[in-house]
């Protein structure tokens, strides 16, 4: 008898919203408020398989890509057959992101594009589960040309062509193999943004400093922008309490313009910083470049990505070295199959990666893939990557991150480990979820949807 | 007795789409089948006096942006004074562009900023109507420092500052009134894109271009990218039609990767066109450059904006050489008060402003806005701008822009033009106008909205 191939018949998309601005946890010059959220979609098949994915945004505007979401599904995946959208993954893609109508109002930026993720998110985990591997394993499996196939090389072809591509993907085997198992061993490293929040005073900083120093940590980012004397004094107590070899990091969160990014960096260049993470308007290609090379001098590189549009955005960064550092989002960017072609034309122009994460689900997606591309799916991994950690919220997946020491290790479960615990759908839909009720009956929250 | 203050105290949000896929008008190798639309948002006062701004899309998507921006406005503005917003309206501007939650599904991109665009035209029309005046006229009688004031000047510091705005905007008065005169007495120039559009017969082209010789036009664009030998042919009909001397623009619409780009207009270099438009993605600034660079000697310039998300990017484009023409977009770009620093930098920078126009209601704000700031209200133009005209869906409009010959007039009427007829409120509101309503009920047209 003929096997009946797997479907998708049908979506579910949830506003899960998590009311993490009532402790400020997360807050940062430029968003003050935030509501870690993830607009959630599963897609139901003709079997008791779903997929699930996420896109992580801050609260407000939540619902924007849920709406979307729904929309865009009902006209591309459903009542399509999961082969038939994988077998040639990089064209369903680009067609995706490229919708004769729907482009006008991206295209691949903003909405449509955070909408487009969790979409693909979604398809990937549904791929992997019926697979039964976690995604890094079901990447780490694929042939050189199938990983070309999910890849789409439109707007990108003068840096990254497909031929390249597999040519860089190719590699012995037992090299793959090698990587793979010292991956599984060691983990990956992370670093930890939780020590010098702004405003945090000299003691707490040093007490959590010497914390994570004890837990095993070695590098430290703390936010920058607000106050001049401010960073120098919290860069002061960081430096003095991790000794001088550990590295340190520092983040703008889009604070600056150009200039002032450039004299701001200057004066805090006595704390050897090795990035300025976002110094000023993620769009600012050659704003970052010119950043760059003025901070060149100094030792200190430039690190930006997380709030990088597309794989276009990327390849100029690259291009006009105006990223030194590229921490690539598994929400902002439209899936693995944009993530992908990013680490190539990372890994061809020499720069290390270093994935965002730290908002729901991303230390959870990042696990599963940047694995996957140090190791052996990409094949190409040979620069030391590190992403940040902060793992609140994690209890409300049924598969959070394992970190042990400072160090990350890969799931083990199948699919992309973007799914929630009933418990936290039924506490933190928003508005209508238990904990947000219990919060707007009380007066700390209010329903700010209007759709 | 006090006069009470003009305060909004409400907002309509209308989806309202034409039908333009039926006949295919508007098409293009990217864009094959869209409905022209309009995201429609009516502010309510206190008075009888409404603001209206629209947001030009092609169907699909519409009801996004209006989604966001019923959200957006009811924390914005709803309760507001109009003075409390327009006394400080670049800081308002900025603060919207920034709110706190909000901007991590754009910032300033795609949907979130679309639906930034009708908004903040909708408070330009209702400031324009108070004063009883066109809106290009309230921009002519401000003061380089209220025209500064509108402005917000934040990540493009490097390329213009605050105080570069004003000195480039205080010019003598009797200058500036001249120019104005000049303007409304001979209008301003523009150019057809309806003589070549892709797979026209020669006989269809050479009858269109003569017929639009006739009515005193001389500048032609046509779509290219699809075929090259098409594209070869039609350029050879147009340039044997309207004589060596005259303009000939061709549009690619984003079809091409950077190296195709520059090897097809290489092809197409002996029709002589001033300008390649949309050559690739518009998020690839080096890549216009790059195909700037390589096409410079054989005379052709590279023109792109209609796509271009926010001024961060206008200014790359500028600074990098990757833009000969601007063509800003009075709904892409967050409303009038992003316009201005573009239109600035781009003189600054020496480069040409043409408007995107041609989509629905566009002519009409092009001709509010690019007017006056070829004339006096920016003080700065000094070069010959053009922008596109296509009339078709004015009549749905109460104010259509007024165009004479070749020629656009600046509207008398006060606002910024963006009002529709009732009829077309009550036949073209998606899904449920009359006439939508009819093309489903005949299967001509589908409900895809799913909020």
């Amino acid at each position: 008898m003929e096997e009946v191939p797997l479907r998708i018949t049908g979506v579910q998309t949830h506003d899960l919203r998590f009311p993490t601005s009532l402790q400020l946890d997360g807050s940062d010059a430029v968003h003050t408020d935030p509501d870690y959220s993830a607009a959630l979609v599963i897609l139901e098949t003709n079997t008791a398989l779903q997929g699930h994915g996420t896109t992580f945004t801050i609260g407000r505007g939540n619902e924007i890509g849920y709406v979307r979401m729904r929309q865009a599904l009902q006209f591309l995946v459903v009542g399509k057959t999961l082969d038939s959208i994988v077998d040639n993954f990089g064209k369903f893609w680009d067609n995706m992101v490229n919708e004769s109508q729907l482009r006008w109002i991206g295209p691949q930026k903003g909405v449509s594009h955070l909408a487009t993720a969790a979409l693909v998110n979604a398809i990937w985990d549904l791929w992997a589960r019926r697979e039964g591997k976690p995604v890094w394993q079901l990447l780490c499996d694929m042939t050189p040309q199938q990983l070309v196939n999910v890849m789409d090389f439109r707007y990108i072809s003068d840096v990254l062509t497909k031929e390249e591509a597999l040519d860089m993907l190719t590699i012995d085997p037992d090299v793959q193999k090698e990587r793979e198992e010292t991956m599984l061993k060691d983990g990956y490293p992370a670093y930890t943004t939780a020590a010098g929040w702004l405003g945090y005073k000299d003691e707490k900083i040093r007490v959590l400093c010497r914390q994570y120093l004890d837990a095993g940590w070695d590098e430290f980012k703390i936010k920058v922008g607000q106050d001049l004397a401010d960073d120098r004094r919290r860069l002061q107590v960081v430096r003095e309490t991790i000794g001088p070899e550990r590295n340190l990091m520092v983040d703008a969160n889009q604070r600056w313009d150009v200039p002032e990014a450039i004299y701001w960096m200057k004066e805090l260049s006595e704390f050897r910083p090795l990035w300025i993470e976002e110094p000023t308007s993620p769009d600012d290609i050659l704003g970052h470049a010119q950043i760059a090379k003025a901070l060149a001098p100094y030792g200190i590189g430039v690190a930006t990505g997380e709030m990088c549009q597309n794989k276009v955005m990327f390849k100029q960064f690259l291009q006009a070295g105006g990223m030194q550092f590229c921490q690539v989002d598994s929400c902002r960017l439209g899936g693995i199959n944009e993530i992908l072609p990013v680490y190539l034309m990372a890994h061809k122009l020499n720069v290390p990666v270093c994935p965002h994460a730290g908002g729901i689900c991303l230390n959870e997606m990042v696990a599963s893939t940047s694995r996957c591309l140090i190791t052996s799916a990409c094949r190409v991994a040979r620069r030391n990557r590190r992403h940040r950690v902060r793992q609140h919220l994690s209890e409300h997946l049924e598969t959070p991150a394992v970190c042990r020491g400072a160090r990350y290790f890969p799931p083990q479960e199948p699919g992309y480990s973007c799914r929630f615990r009933p418990e936290a759908l039924s506490a933190f839909r928003f508005p209508d979820g238990t904990e947000w009720k219990r919060l707007i009956r009380a007066g700390l929250a209010r329903n700010t949807r209007t759709d």
